[in-house]
């Protein structure tokens, strides 16, 4: 059908608004449909439909398309970094609406650069799922954890069954009276891998339910945590554990940030360190979810796990006559295959920090991007911390954005 | 300068990356930055060039742009809400990379519906930010604290000099040793509002150490808490704290979701409530964040402020012989002026919601918003919750997406 | 009846183990009830029934009374203070089984008082109750809220009705879902306060359910919070929200500690502020439960509320040559009468530190007991904190106990 | 000396008040002491003075004694359980002041034991210590880490060569920046373990500076955690993790808690479940802490540990007809053997629940009295929520006590 036809199906109740693409190509779908709720709302869809590639290509990722979101993309860079997968100068691409976040992290990056360059390390690598199960009484919720604990072995034999890239790294189990939830953490090389880490659990769980008392409840029990803000994830990790850190010459705080490495370290310690203590956070930093955010929408993450990001800890403390500061993130959930991150944009955007699709080895790909975008929220931590310090806060927002 | 020379004149050294627009037009700078990029990285960026809105419209909200980034928009709805600031019928649109969320979330819109609509509410909306003074001692924290309480009438006057449309409604004092931190909570109309309070908090401040004898450290101390998880915000909120509700009967539940109200209730509280007890989290829910970023991406919102909205609670329970279930945001951060409202994509956005611009009252944009934004987060809430307990979550992503 | 003939009572099935103060003297009821339990179990109760005060005096405070727990009572001090209730010299009785904990705080305390002594305050008193109650749906929600903000006079006139003590000084609406929570805040003078806080807000629900579509679920629904973890505590305080800080020259620390203000600094923020950071702690201190247990055992404080008690920040800074240390505890739940007050070795205790009973003002002894407690508490930090940084905790426990 | 004498020799200024027990029989220096702090403050010490056991035998648990502490203490009973290391009836002593508490509980274990006991499982019994170490940057860091990953053997014999009844179960790397966390887990038997914990690491970091960049900073670096509220407890558990749960027929909550099995459920959802989440808790139960308490001081346990007891989970659910409730604690630290365990009252009370002193085999008297505790911990639960839910928590402390 053409565009329409497909319109007027719909108007006569012959077509229900998502099944368009069973009927046309993807882009006369979308057309369709923008037509149809813009009559509907009143609002004109012009500038959602000029979207710049072919529908079809975002099939597995959309469902009731109607285009495309269009957000800035600007770039901060060099990143200077010796890193465990990447060693020397890097670019990084960022979405996003806030004006003055892209200068301010490029600014924290030519202190960084200035400085001789950032460290950075990969210290964990495990995405999980945690289904939860119903057992009769706690005398079964023992026998079924102790079951686990004797099974790892089968447990991962069923796992891996489902996938070629993943490997069960380990499994534990949680009771909670007639609730027991078991915690699966795989390795799934340069794949966020959460819907590699859900098949391969289903798998798993089948195994469960038919040698132990347990019922499956549901496939996710929250204990991943996904989504949720979680100190599981802060304490043990999900995704990639990395941190990256630098050494700062007192003269080029001075340059960079026009204040003293003493301001930046009492800011970092009353501000992200007693103060979120006091507001109850389990995020321990000024504002690593920006970066984050606006890396993950550039480079085609899922931008719901910048929740399990924010679960960051910056410090800075004066060394010597220097400044070191460091960003340690417990939970970075990142890919360069899958998801979004085949896009265009996305796509041209991870080809500018050049780990675009699988790494060689594999892994190294993802552990390559998760330490870019540390560093640069490094960066921006450094910034933020700089600017408070030298109290500017309020002003860099007037002249640069609102 | 046309492209050509600015190219020329970056690699001259001339120029650096982030001094083009001082030069050209927006256009031609993000060109020229483009190929200086692409050739630095070997990266082709073509798409990210193809945006579709003159790059000076952006210029308050992106430095050293490239582009855009573009990511597929989606939309759900009807739904139907009885809401505080909205009645009767919306339609949402979602921008995701994540196959099958749309789907879903249109899945338990079509539940809600059928079963009536639901009913949604705004209950506090306040936007903060804390900064964080240094005293002598615990003595001069107590007189610095009791000087704030005592003072209000004239913080607010001090801090509202700075705007037209926010008000200050809460100020609160917290003492950690010799650090005072002071919560400002505005009411910021149709704005998001963490701009103008940020502003109006600064001239705040001066009063503070004016009158006190606390010295300014950091005008945000972390008890915002801006863009981390934190406690605070999940008991006393931040922007919008808003629920949505429904009452599904058991006939519907079993037409939508192919299970019972029982099953999801039992999902409910194992998974949501007892897992995320167990996990130590701040979002006793599914995936709220899912629906909650595709709608901040869609309608302008900054994506960072997820972090926020995640600490959301689901409860679902069996009225009867139908099923209850309700979502409550505690800190839902809107707004339907400023940031990336504007934008053009995302201005049609709120267009198709029918809430783009300042409301009449003022605020009852944002207020709708949120309560839209909040009904359709719930949809996704009885959805997976519904296709947990049906099992069929791992296949729903097999077939969808991956 | 005498002791042998409660005992055949019982034996025979006349009498059960709760009933035997129904028909002899409290003390004769103890003692056959020893004899029941010494022969079903083979125990020997004889140093439990060597308590040293009429069991009638205990009858408000125990059931099936054996007889008595003794626990070994040291005494540190003198304490010096400069605080809000209490200026000078103070001595502090601690019970506690835990070897070196007397000598450790009395090595702090012997540092603040070569230091010039501590300074301390009361920031805030408030005993919290907080009820759940049950309403339709959001909507019903948002009216009872509403409500409950537009009514806190009659509210405070319900519940002050109950009392010649308690005054209502905050009532705080939070909803989720179909839950309607009401935190009330109530100033108790110089009790604890939590029974008269229960009594007072039991009143006032009357009067929520009279006038609003809210039914009572339960009078205690956890935001209180009572005896739990709880971040709302952390944040907004419960009982006294009270802090003491001290600076100690740096010989002085060298002579007491045998480490220097920057070892003491740094031990402080590695430990008590990043660690309990990964921790996805609520306590941010070194043990100062310890002491609030000691103290609370020996003055007849309710030992279960040291889990509040430990939500504590300890700051440890260098300040040009010295050291800066602070402790602030944001929920101590303290009181000098009712209780466990007037029991004999706990009233005794009491008259030690001077704040037996009522004070004058009424609620000063109870602040001044919670002065000495933090003082008392913060020169444990600073001696364990010492003791660590010069590397000889697990020494310190060799020799002084395990 | 005698008492008149070591009081002269104080009052010369030629001993001081913690020297008594050089020169002295400890009952004459107790006396000593007593007669001092009396003449210093006004107060009468003659109750702490009636101790029943030599002050000798405390001294490895009490510097500078004055006597003791007396709490009146009650018994519960009998606790029909079905445990992993307990089978049958116990009883159980409570030291308390709050007036009620016996007699709650007590109701609680009627309706368990009507119902045909409780089940009991201990799940996890590992004793920890986490040690902070210095690193130079994150690149050490990962370094460090992957050693302790790679020596765990190495580690388990150095710490196990100073102890003959620890073991070393797990041993795990966090890093935040420059900060290195090792959490050593370990086996402790019958004994709470937190001293041979310590110890034992302190052996293990010798290994750790000697083998790697890393320097120790401070013994425990807060991951342990102890006595402060952690989520790493509630996640991964500190001493016992244990969990009891029971069935109750619906005439058998109505005759004991004058309620319905629903009105529970709802009652524990709404407060314990739903209130705990609102408030940001890590405890989601009425008033486990009570009942942990109590039982702590009765047993000698150490009772600032009540901290981490309260990290506990209630759940309720109607399961059929009937009553389905269960109590889970993380982290429940207590110990047959040391500590306190030895004393007179304390080590009679272990008696009369039978679990005193080393079990066979190793650990099942520890095993035993966690089971037991968590067990009347249940009833506590059940009996709290009953009154809730019949509505009588108020009437029944004006009753009962104050």
């Amino acid at each position: 059908m053409d565009t329409d036809t497909l319109v007027e199906a719909v108007r006569d109740g012959d077509l229900r608004l998502h099944e368009l693409e069973q009927h046309a190509d993807a882009d006369d779908a979308a057309a369709a449909r923008r037509r149809l709720v813009a009559a509907e709302t009143g609002a004109d869809l012009g500038t959602i439909g000029e979207y710049a590639f072919p529908a079809a290509e975002a099939e597995s990722n959309i469902e009731n398309m109607l285009g495309a979101a269009q957000v800035p993309m600007g770039i901060v860079g060099p990143i200077e970094i010796d890193g465990g997968s990447v060693e020397g100068s890097k670019r990084l691409p960022l979405a996003t609406t806030e004006g003055a976040l892209v200068a301010s992290v490029n600014r924290g990056c030519a202190a960084i650069r200035a400085a001789g360059g950032a460290t950075s390390r990969v210290f964990k690598n495990e995405m999980t799922r945690a289904p939860v199960f119903r057992v009769g009484d706690v005398a079964e919720a023992s026998e079924t954890a102790a079951w686990v604990r004797d099974n790892a072995d089968r447990l991962a034999e069923a796992a891996e069954s489902t996938t070629n890239h993943g490997e069960l790294r380990a499994v534990t189990p949680y009771v909670v009276g007639d609730n027991v939830f078991i915690r699966f953490g795989y390795e799934t090389r340069d794949a966020m891998g959460m819907n590699m880490a859900t098949i391969a659990t289903e798998a798993a769980c089948e195994l469960v339910t038919d040698e132990t008392p347990a019922e499956l409840v549901a496939l996710s029990g929250n204990l991943c945590t996904d989504k949720k803000p979680a100190a599981i994830n802060s304490v043990e990790g999900r995704g990639r554990t990395v941190a990256a850190d630098v050494e700062i010459p007192r003269e080029l705080v001075e340059t960079y940030f026009k204040t003293t490495p003493e301001a930046i370290a009492e800011a970092n310690t009353r501000k992200n360190l007693v103060g979120s203590a006091k507001a109850g956070s389990l995020g321990f930093n000024a504002h690593a979810a920006n970066t984050i955010a606006a890396a993950f929408l550039a480079t085609g993450q899922d931008i719901a796990q910048v929740v399990e990001g924010s679960n960051a800890i910056t410090t800075a403390d004066v060394r010597g006559d220097d400044l070191y500061a460091s960003l340690t993130i417990a939970s970075l959930e990142v890919g360069t295959v899958g998801g979004g991150t085949k896009l265009p944009t996305q796509s041209e955007a991870l080809d500018v920090v050049g780990v675009a699709g699988g790494g060689d080895p594999a892994g190294s790909n993802a552990d390559a991007l998760a330490e870019v975008i540390t560093t640069a929220a490094l960066a921006g931590e450094l910034s933020l911390l700089g600017a408070l310090a030298s109290n500017h806060l309020a002003s860099a927002h007037q002249e640069l954005g609102r």
